[in-house]
């Protein structure tokens, strides 16, 4: 199993920063790139070979794609199977492939693969009518989070549920479409395990992540993550249990929620690579896109290797970045900071625009250069 | 003096792999690019955000490129000082500043220059003229190599002469243009100097590094170069001066040789990221094509961290790659060595198509390894 020779192209689907760093990534090791986005300035069009302006289920844009490209990838896992028929008819290889695709967009299938792996996630129930609603609830003890199976991320699609009544609601809102009902856990922490897995069959892991969020957003990461060796080890276990199982092809990541007796349980996959992996492009010897691409065009993985003892991310968000200018010049008092930004024109709010990273010997002095770092572009007069 | 504000553009002068890099560092920062080369498939052309395909010189496409950008940088230093007027009367930030490059693309002036800083160079005479010829082969104890002023490169418009004969054919072949004849010295190494050097004056350099050649061309390199630390101390301060005097903004390197003695005299000034400095891009925190696209828009250096003790760099050439494709699939065996390549569809004999770099704990290892990992790629029997 060689790997796809050098000046092949790669194809992908989604035009955003995670496909731009991909596409980067690519040109590197001397690929081309060309990119399927309906956004004729998104990031990923601006530093590819070839771009391809049209929606994502344009069959006629997707044919093109298939056309042009050895291997194709993705940037988010809602594609839908029809817009994989053109690859497949092509021969183009499809990583990571349809199985992992087809169970990491519906909620219910990844559930009952996490939990046929013999890993917990919090309590669910399918609910597929309204008639599923009040059982689910019952056996969840009266409360929630009623999530579609489909098309959700970042909190959208979600409603957080304490009565039947915002059960029947919540679902009618959301269009009656198939969804869970996760029961609540308390969980002390939410942790990611970034990992990559090639056509071999190896798989490797980075040290855990620590994941804080605001308004469903992730905002800052830190690695490694506060937790008792034990528990990291479980999880990068799990993840290499869950890659292997869906029979994984790139980078992907795993969320968990670290419970306060210090039991895991997961709380969703991404099937690409995964914003609370941004830290590795500062580090990590080799960044998670660069393990993603790898894995995609038949290059065996590399060790994962830290090459800081602790680091940090913060995400810089479009809120308030059209009001002023962000004071870049600020950044000049952090020398082991580093700016990462995507080339959006246009800040909205909750729009991810760009990140921070910071290493150190500690998780904490990373994390408050990187959040110190963040204020002084936003915030200098606090 | 703050940065250019991210959005704005950069221009590069030249679309091989050191413009490539540049895009991609500036990209990576939020920053636009805009490439001018005549190869419609030149490396960075295939990753810029905005292409112009015209020679150097076409006057129309320079004002394309003028109005296009707020900063402009370079690949080469043989820009025509009629090259940059456009740049200027659009209010482009030119960097380096013409005065680096007017003394960078012209060895007479170069040599002054360092010279005038108190630095050694090989004993040397300017011959503008057929009669210069004589005089100075005779100061410099009847033999030496002929050198052009301008437009040399691996080891291009360069003649050895041992006989006032060769001298006067060397001559005449080069075109009877300005020369420069140099006297051989005795080296026993040849090293490099990193160093990028900001708006604020600031300049850092990165531990020397170590050159082979093979037919004037760079071969291998190592670092930290296996040289006393006096030495060492010794070139990086020469380089900072040198960067100073030429009121430097980028990335530079400076050649030098370690004679017997272990003095060192200057080889010559490479006013843009350098062939030796491709390590940097694995065993540094920031490489050097980072440093200089900061220094370029107006971001203070940062620290030239190592993150290795010691790594190498190889130079892949085109020769003999028509015959076969690399055995890419025989770098599995080097999990601590990269592959990057530039992305030419052509390999021709001497044409750089890519490098490989690795680390280690030792020069000694990190230069075998990436020996044994070009060989495997190249000659897989032996």
């Amino acid at each position: 199993m060689d790997p796809l020779l050098p000046g092949s192209t790669l194809g992908i689907l989604g035009g955003g920063q995670l496909g731009r760093y991909m596409a980067i990534s690519a040109q590197q090791r001397g690929y081309r790139v060309a990119v399927l986005d309906p956004q004729p300035d998104a990031p990923a069009h601006q530093v590819a070979h070839q771009k391809i302006v049209a929606a994502y289920n344009n069959p006629a844009a997707l044919e093109q794609l298939a056309g042009l490209c050895q291997a194709v990838t993705f940037e988010f896992e809602n594609v839908p199977a029809a817009s994989l028929e053109p690859f497949a008819r092509h021969g183009v290889s499809i990583r990571p492939g349809p199985l992992a695709l087809a169970t990491c967009q519906d909620r219910i299938a990844e559930k009952t693969l996490i939990n046929d792996c013999g890993i917990e996630t919090a309590p669910w129930r399918p609910v597929r009518t309204k008639n599923d609603l009040a059982p689910a609830l019952v056996a969840l003890g009266g409360s929630g989070i009623l999530k579609t199976a489909r098309s959700g991320y970042d909190g959208k699609g979600q409603a957080k549920i304490q009565t039947p009544a915002q059960a029947v609601e919540a679902f009618s809102r959301f269009g009656s479409v198939d969804c869970v009902l996760e029961g609540i856990v308390p969980f002390s922490l939410e942790c990611s395990v970034l990992a990559a897995r090639d056509v071999h069959g190896t798989c490797v892991t980075y040290p855990v992540c620590e994941n804080a969020h605001s308004h469903h957003i992730l905002d800052v990461t830190i690695c490694p993550a506060r937790i008792p060796e034990q528990t990291a080890k479980a999880m990068r276990a799990h993840t290499v249990r869950i890659a292997e199982r869906l029979e994984y092809l790139g980078h992907l990541a795993v969320e968990f929620f670290v419970l306060a007796n210090g039991s895991v349980v997961v709380n969703e996959i991404a099937p690409r690579p995964h914003n609370s992996g941004h830290l590795t492009l500062d580090a990590a010897q080799t960044n998670q896109f660069e393990q993603h691409v790898r894995c995609v065009l038949g290059w065996p993985v590399v060790p994962y290797e830290q090459i800081h003892a602790a680091s940090a991310m913060a995400n810089l968000l479009g809120d308030g970045w059209n009001r002023r200018e962000p004071r870049w010049a600020a950044l000049a008092d952090f020398p082991h900071v580093r700016l990462h930004l995507y080339g959006k024109a246009q800040a909205r709010p909750g729009r991810k625009m760009g990140h921070l990273t910071a290493w150190s010997e500690s998780v904490e002095s990373a994390e408050a250069m990187v959040r110190k770092a963040r204020q002084a572009l936003f915030n200098p007069a606090d």
